[in-house]
């Protein structure tokens, strides 16, 4: 197994802890030095926060770990392709590379609606690695909102 | 004065803070039914984090004081055009509506670079309302950058 299926397999199992609070599952991992130093996964409905989504949180947790602002070194590993917001927080964090696993076509802001991680225009481009483990995030996914489906049948 | 621009002149006011810190001035106020239920202004430097931007502060208090992380019948008030993160925080907080003060043609997404915040293909969009006080905010800025310049010269 590759280094980078390694962590994003920390990322999986942070995305299938979401899941059993009901979140949708997508985790993510911040990696400086090939140390973990900071991790989070969707926390948007048990926070009550728009903001709270895996990658924001995790990047909060790097920052705290390394006590500045600019990320420079840093990989984030998410399982899912960030939304604006979040691809927007990787450009303002300076992080180095990230890695994700799944492409979102209706959200999704590196690649799928347009991508705001590699914009010649920004004053700050990512190195992107698309597609690891991507199977894995949307078998979790899938499983997840259909169970979510399921339930509302029920109700 | 309209209701635009008090709400306005209160960012503004908090631009000015961001100022006196050293910070980069921008400010923004969260408003519900006629009350401002959230502040925040721009502490990148002070607060050694990426994330804070004016917007982010806003938008995190007022969630916090409505209790909800749908954020409707929001309006959000900035004294400059939001970022890629910040337009993609207010499409994720689902805030009905955004004014803002001058246009960021280096880093604003919401008509300079891109428009995430009245894009079609996303499931919220806000309604915008462009150039509110734009001048002071561009005094604002400007001074903040000559002041900036020179003192960097002396150094």
């Amino acid at each position: 197994m590759s280094d980078d299926e390694a962590f994003m397999q920390q990322a999986l199992a942070l995305a299938r802890e979401a899941a059993t609070l009901g979140e949708v599952p997508v985790g993510a991992v911040a990696v400086h030095d090939g140390n973990i130093i900071g991790t989070g996964f969707n926390r948007r409905e048990v926070d009550r926060n728009p903001l709270a989504h895996a990658e924001v949180l995790a990047l909060d947790a790097a920052r705290r770990h390394l006590g500045v602002w600019r990320l420079t070194g840093v990989t984030l590993y998410v399982t899912l392709e960030p939304c604006a917001m979040c691809a927007g927080a990787l450009v303002q964090s300076r992080v180095t590379r990230l890695v994700f696993g799944a492409m979102d076509p209706k959200a999704g802001a590196v690649g799928s609606l347009y991508n705001l991680a590699e914009e010649p225009r920004h004053n700050h481009r990512l190195q992107v690695t698309r597609g690891i483990l991507a199977e894995d995030s949307t078998t979790l996914l899938k499983t997840f909102f259909g169970r979510l489906r399921a339930k509302r049948r029920d109700n």
